[in-house]
């Protein structure tokens, strides 16, 4: 399997974490699938992702100290691999684990992702517990020095036979469950938090890793979908991420505030060579509609309308993977309707190059290499309202292949709505944090 | 003019440096090119690139004690700008810089290139001397902390309207002689050698002055060729280089070691996804035939043939440029053998990837997207006699759109013969630091 | 010579810079020598020092781009060695340098010092200049490679025979004018100003001409106090400087601001264990009374009363060197009396240790081993109102040789009063970044 | 108590670590023990410690693999505390702990100490034991992220009133054992090893433990020395370490190895200003002797008789600990007259200062202040015979207070004979790598 073939543009569904944070259960899952089904579906959206510890007993419940509550109880099977907390779904018991609930999804015509952390449970090897198809126990895989700066689960991995043979197994479980889609933990960047300032370290200590994961994702059989996390993903090591996996964070997590967002165009100007089939740097969730209640602040998104078209805009035309972080069945229509237009999912999969950024300001464009046609991104970065300009020329000089045009009518993606347009140069005056996005 | 148009595919040409150091003159300037035209030209090569201190009176002088003199004369026209040593270049004498010697080349149907310093003179600093078109004097442009770590003749040059003024200035004259192609030095990476371990420093503090000399060739109306000198290039600066250069360096000074060889690999790695029309990763000249004799060490160069049949292909199959660093009228046949064979050169502009990477060996596959024609290349890394093997499953996990196949023949690129072939994989015993290459 | 004796104790003096910035004349040094004569001596004040660029035309001229303009006119001899401009210091004219100006300070009982920075006039050395004693010349000693990464004047001098012949001649001349006291600048931390980020470096680059300057005061048989500056001084090579300086800058500037004098507590505790007689640990001048005219920000201190008694009380007890900043013919008569406290000021050469150091509050103490008598100081470093607190335990607990006391009486240094004392602790009410002092 | 009184001088004694490894057992300390009684202690020789693992079930049984098993069997009491091994310190059995073993080494007139490692054992935490005198159990005292770099025993112990129990309590367990010396590692520097590159880490994570120690000590009534490992002990941190500890590593394990040695003149002399009474910079164990059983590299120390004789002269000059490596039953006679110089070992206590340290010499000299005795020893750092020489004059100029003399005898430390002498300087020939000190 050309694991490029696994994902030909980019991922499109919902992740529990910006609402639930560790405290999702099955029926929440099932809710926020069914209005997928119903009311996204069309557009695009397709996967339904259980993210961090669906393994764990009442989590959540020391908040106020602690995300992942030190040495408490996590469920796992004979061969030290986690299943889920069966209080939390039901529908695991008996040693079905998720199958039950990704059979759910599939009826739905979606797909179904789970969250792992990288390597095996601490509890696991202190407790001397068996690996399948070894004679070895976890003791002896897991790497008593390799642990997470900001989850206390797990040990990492070692890279042996025998550590292979984990991960295999681990992989054979899931593919049995039915999943589509993985989301690795503390294995893009283990560097990512400044929690436990004793260990800056290596941020990319779990590189062995993620290609023992792309290997037992081969060895299992079933296209699964590989993302990394967390971010910001090493540019230096874009190869890497580009040979073995699908898709990887490229910041730490993202949030509803202005400056992440902004911070954004300069993590897209960076990366805007690394994206193709099967290949895809993310920007991570998007914080809209109804998040926060499993981190004790529930709210609306913080961003304002102008700016979630700004970040609809830029994750589209960048070629992010587009997960929600709002519980579904809260959403409003606005932010529904900022969801699908289709217009602007048009551009996700289309090559994209940046060509200005300064402070204040960016432009970028995209091709329809089939089609020949030609969009333009306009964004305003400051403070201000501000009037935005690219001449004809500046457009033909920042790419080859662009023809001698002054083109005479623009499609405005938000509006649907075509303009007509002349001149040497395109100007567009714009509400603060706003943008505009046309099809020339 | 679109800066990509400048060069459609990877440079191929001679530069100075290599066997001449800092001393080169007009005679064997022109006697390297008489060579290039009549042995070379056929096989695509054709820049005659005049390297370091062009401008400097009796360099070489001191070379026990300093490569580059500090403090010694530099020639200058009255604007600030150098201008060719006349006793080394006698026909650049009554102001007429390089052109006569530029219409040279030009007249053997070559293409003409020089290296430069980032920045202005010191010397026309400390004088106060005029800026072409400005009010300002060397002295307002330039910017008294910003140094070469290992060259005592600049001043960086301040991103101002009259800083940029002095660039245009300077491509204004180079486009008037008939340049085609500069190769700027301390810029690309502004941190490369421990020669002064006083500034270890940022290495990317020639950024702006990659724009400014952009800008430059832009406003000169020239397409001038922009090569970056010295490496290691920034891999996290990749989006930079591509946006504003043709070529940079991913190394520093490769010489004829084995170790420098063996480390290109590596280097090619991280840099294989930023090859394309107009942008090229440069992994320096090529140290074969007769060199060294600047640095009172000339020799035959100390790789074996099969390393550099290697160094070859690998620089073909990646796509850098090939500069050749021998003293032209001095190659043997053998070298010149190297230096002509068209399968290999065929190699030079079709896009590839990297397959495998190890301690022992290094696999690389490219593809012509026009005829579909596929290409392997197998090197041996190791210090012994190696067996490599590559089956056809692993080839066609390694890249989409493989088709299932498992050819029956195959061209032998070096010898030009064709080979049968069966089975569910190819194999090949490659001697120490040898390498194979196919059309499958 | 040990130059260990060359102070005894902490230097006390003058320096012109916190009030003149680059521009002090002549005649303004006399009047706060006379100034000092008349109402410090008394107390112990002795140096009277000319700071930074009294070799240059104009300084100040061009405030509001540089504070050292690049590339102007320096005042030399025909040694390559910096001599005052004759502008502003008349009776240097006719090749007397500062001698007449240090014999004018010499009559009233007082010392004289100067400012250097670490080099070679870059002029010189582009005008291929003499230096004194040697067939070298400036070119031939400068390195072309270390420069200063805040001030342009100057190049290293590198350390060869030639090179140690530049540095003693330029300390026969300063001899000869009878100068007693050199700040040598940009030599402690050459790396202690984010200005050239390009060239953040090793902060250690001038470690070679310290042990140069040392060799040269023992060369020209004066005993000339050797102040090193900027700070921080590098606490791992606390040896090195007490080995050849004796005073070094453990801060970078320090200004009127409470942060930076908080920050001092910090800088105190690390280098407590490091004040010994001719080895001073510098927390700078003293930014007090009237300052800030050469800045263009004129002004009284920005610190409160508290603050400045604060600041005292802890240069006095740790052992700092005490340079007032002030423009001393303006002084008011509270300031006066901060600087003329007989009690405080007999802190200064005793050894001290800090007992506590915390967010909010510090305590020091201090013994004279003649007299056995100890000193406590307690400092509010919060910004409310406080009480502190020390049991005689706890002081016991805190140094070897304290008697099991629970003293009776105290001395308060700063009012002169004496009271009675009871219990197992002592316990004080501070103002806000207030301070107690007291002799048991 | 003053920690500071804990240690009058430079403790000195036996360590097991570099003839068993973690493998010592009660027999073996008890032999050591009786050949201090008998041989060593008229010297001062008088400590015997156990080093790591004492509480390791089998340590050293994958010996080729791990130098400690990870999740193996740790002897623990209730309270979460590592107690002996009972099948390696029979007598420790029935929870008697070290007490018998202490006792024995008491009534020989010699001193008991035992290593340790920060924190609290990993499975204690995972297995939720108790903690004396609180409420709390080890999981919510451990701190889930702070390990080891190169032990996987234990989690750090978290600042808390409860973390601070449970040193509280291991220090009261240690305190009825009788023990007199605790060597705690993984705390002086954290990052002292390249065992797990993902975690370079803060090489000050122990800081707050190292006070938590300083603070149990106190709390247990019982003068407890703290020695602090390993090395190499930051610098910066000085003031830290003197107000804590009695004596800290300046270098990480030393071997039998001459560039370690010669490493350690430099490490002796950025320390050389932080050695007081309390206060030893720790230059580590002597290997000496019989050394390596347990390494599996049992061997006669490879140092020379010259190089052994530098190694006491520098640990006793500049005024390290002395630990004994050797197994001492297998002492020579020519190992033991070296341990047994009286004259060398005199200068244990004397403050010392370096007066030169180049490549190939160094030069130091130390003081009786009380009789005014001065002493000076030389070394040959050079691989070559060499005539070191050190005029008058310049040991006059190297320190305050030395008189204005030329000796006309000396005591050779090491012969014990007397030497007439004349001239303006001393002057020795050495051969390779060796020393001479002498009493003038």
């Amino acid at each position: 399997m050309n694991k490029n073939t696994f994902a030909l543009r980019p991922p499109m569904g919902w992740n529990s974490y910006d609402y639930y944070d560790t405290t999702v259960n099955e029926e929440q899952v099932k809710k926020n699938a069914d209005y997928m089904a119903a009311r996204l579906k069309p557009f695009g959206w397709e996967y339904v992702v259980v993210d961090i510890q669906w393994y764990a007993s009442r989590p959540g419940t020391m908040r106020d100290k602690f995300q992942y509550i030190p040495f408490s109880h996590l469920e796992m099977d004979e061969y030290s691999r986690l299943i889920p907390d069966p209080e939390r779904f039901p529908s695991s018991a008996g040693g079905k684990g998720f199958g039950p609930l990704a059979d759910y999804i599939h009826s739905l015509g979606l797909k179904f992702g789970i969250h792992i952390m990288r390597g095996i449970p601490r509890q696991a090897a202190h407790l001397h517990m068996a690996v399948l198809g070894t004679d070895a126990s976890a003791d002896q895989i897991a790497d008593a020095h390799s642990i997470c700066r900001w989850n206390p689960d797990m040990y990492g991995v070692q890279n042996t036979p025998e550590g292979q043979a984990y991960y295999n197994s681990l992989l054979e479980l899931y593919a049995s469950w039915g999943v589509d889609y993985i989301k690795c933990d503390d294995i893009c960047n283990t560097n990512n938090q400044p929690y436990s300032p004793a260990y800056p370290g290596d941020p990319f200590a779990g590189k062995e890793e993620i290609a023992m994961l792309a290997k037992a994702i081969q060895h299992c059989g079933r296209p699964i979908v590989l993302s990394l996390s967390p971010g910001p993903a090493l540019i230096q090591e874009a190869w890497y991420y580009e040979k073995y996996a699908n898709m990887w964070r490229v910041t730490d997590d993202f949030w509803d505030r202005w400056d992440l967002l902004k911070d954004m165009f300069r993590r897209c100007q960076i990366w805007q060579n690394h994206v193709s089939p099967g290949c895809y740097p993310d920007c991570d969730m998007l914080p809209m509609g109804r998040i926060g209640k499993g981190f004790g602040q529930e709210r609306d998104s913080r961003f304002t309308y102008e700016e979630q078209k700004t970040m609809m805009t830029l994750w589209c035309i960048f070629g992010s993977p587009l997960m929600l972080g709002a519980e579904l069945t809260m959403l409003d229509e606005q932010t529904l309707s900022l969801l699908t237009n289709p217009h602007i999912l048009a551009l996700l999969p289309l090559p994209a190059r940046q060509i200005r950024l300064t402070e204040d300001e960016a432009v970028w464009t995209a091709v329809n290499s089939e089609t020949g046609e030609r969009y333009l991104a306009f964004f305003n970065l400051s403070d201000e309202e501000r009037t935005l300009s690219l001449s004809w020329k500046e457009f033909r000089d920042s790419a080859a292949q662009i023809p001698d045009c002054a083109p005479s009518r623009l499609l405005d993606l938000w509006s649907g709505q075509e303009l007509p347009l002349s001149g040497q140069e395109i100007s567009c005056l714009l509400p603060v944090h706003g943008c505009a996005a046309w099809k020339l």
